[in-house]
């Protein structure tokens, strides 16, 4: 006498649950294809698993269910048992493709930021990072060096529109201060756009030197000036006309941003403008989800960074003597870059 | 002589690319909500961010962007700056809620099995896990009693159906085998639904100890008989008229599953069944999703196993001397049931 099962149909499901918690797949297998080579392999053409595994010298077993993998999750195409590039992986992700960004799985799956993953809860606890000391943002860390060689890619779209967004009506001869130059890329772009502009780039001496090497390649390096140090510390040299300051601020609590930002309105000239480069979430905190979930990655790699909002960032400069402070979204991508101006 | 800066519009963006590489972080933030029992809390109410940290003993700025990334992901909801339960966090994450899942956490996000993840390139060179011997199928692993313990919440929902499936037209006394009875639900299911079902689970020792200790709570202790060993190794002690085999085939390979398909085999009565309960991806192996990607999960954790299609189980059923082959998908959920007969 067996019971009737009734199903109950009304019922919602943890699908939603179980999609997160296998989430961490996603980023291994997109670091694996990358480390494996599987772009490039696919840049010759559509292939079958067997021949795959061949050129990136791996398992069939392996290749097969990385690829399936790679498939489900939106990023290359399967038609009958031959993989293929999607548009997406063969702009982004195939080494022959010019705006290749493959290099970022080296910065944003670097050992030492995902291992703040195992120790998220005690960080949401201490509402600081795991790592030692200021985290990401220690002196001299080394990673800002990779972040310079592996990040370029994806932000080289940004540098164009951000140096066009910044330079709007000021031409002629100007001192640009790049604060954080990293890649250099921003400053490189202005130079570009204003053939009399003066690059003076502010980093930690190693990551300087991959930021020259891009002004040299560039053809800007006769313009391009190295100021080696901490932005809190070392002198500016100013009068500036512009200073750009990207992706820097999120990296601390607002008192320090204010600090600086006063530190940088002392260097600049009178009617110049501080161009800053930010992920900026709406007030809501939780839109557009690119930029607020950006907070995240600051919770768990610095001590008191965060994603801030345009309110925020707005009282910031205020507090350190600016006027007239606009936001303007950059084109293609999730940036928002602020513009203060010295009176 | 600023150069006008033209965006191409057309061009393809990396969003996913960046989306993938960042997904760790869903995990990650999902397991630290859990083990900061921020569903709890959040059962008490709709809170702010700053009585939340209270309740958790976190601190402010960890809290309120933990949410804010809980919100953006699609798990709660935030309005006013009140955050407040989802009808999905209420009904699985909520530790009040019968139907709470967040155990799973424990076995998913289990630091063996992350650690795959480093080694997933070096996993698709070779074909196998990192992990040492045979990987999650080792003897007596310890992560199956995890695995019993934490995973049945999960697994509770499926179990009615599948005892359904399993017992359809089998009435009065039988005799049933549950290999690799785990927590014991689908056993203890089918002796719920049919009053005069013996059963006998098979399972590593310790792993048993939560199987009974279930099987008692459920009122079916009394018919509930423990088989300790391996279902490779052990006597099975036939005849038997239905045998469950539930998650179990996907740790192997075909040939494998195979012998044990065959040992089982000559362990059933004329007439009896076989009902696995597997992930059965299409054959086209990238759908649906969640059964499809389950191979990824196989090739990390094990040597030799994958997510079949139900063409290989077919196979392999055949091979083993089975007939009239069926599959059916189970309501609610990811998994399929197939069932082969003994002539």
């Amino acid at each position: 006498m067996a019971t009737a099962y009734r199903p109950h149909e009304e019922a919602p499901s943890p699908a939603l649950i179980f999609d997160l918690l296998l989430a961490h797949q996603r980023s291994a297998a997109l670091c694996a294809a990358i480390e494996l080579d599987v772009f490039r392999a696919l840049g010759e053409g559509p292939a079958d698993a067997a021949s795959l595994a061949k050129s990136c010298s791996a398992s069939l077993r392996g290749m097969r269910i990385l690829c399936d993998y790679l498939t489900i999750m939106g990023l290359i195409h399967k038609e009958n048992g031959l993989y293929r590039h999607s548009a997406t992986s063969a702009s982004f992700l195939d080494p022959r493709s010019p705006a290749c960004v493959a290099s970022v799985a080296r910065f944003m799956g670097n050992p030492a930021m995902q291992d703040t993953d195992r120790h998220l809860a005690d960080i949401v606890r201490n509402g600081r990072t795991s790592l030692p000391g200021e985290g990401s943002v220690e002196p001299e860390n080394p990673i800002w060096v990779e972040f310079a060689h592996s990040m370029a890619p994806m932000m080289a779209p940004m540098a164009a529109p951000l140096g066009a967004i910044a330079l709007d009506g000021l031409t002629g001869p100007v001192r640009v201060l790049d604060i954080a130059a990293g890649h250099g890329l921003f400053g490189i772009a202005v130079a570009q756009q204003n053939p009399e502009a003066h690059i003076v780039a502010l980093d930690w001496a190693a990551v300087l030197q991959v930021a020259k090497a891009n002004a040299d390649k560039a053809g800007v390096g006769d313009r391009y000036e190295l100021l080696p140090g901490s932005a809190f510390d070392v002198e500016y040299n100013g009068p500036y006309d512009l200073a750009l300051l990207t992706n820097f601020l999120h990296h601390f609590d607002p008192p320090t941003c204010v600090s600086l930002l006063k530190k940088l309105h002392a260097a600049m000239a009178p009617g110049g403008r501080v161009a800053t480069l930010e992920f900026v979430p709406n007030e809501d905190r939780i839109s557009p989800p690119m930029a607020a979930a950006f907070s995240l990655t600051m919770l768990a790699s610095t001590a008191s960074g965060d994603a801030y909002t345009f309110r925020e960032l707005e009282a910031m400069y205020q507090e350190a003597g600016f006027i007239n402070i606009t936001a303007q979204a950059v084109p293609r991508g999730p940036h928002t870059v602020i513009i203060g101006h010295v009176a």
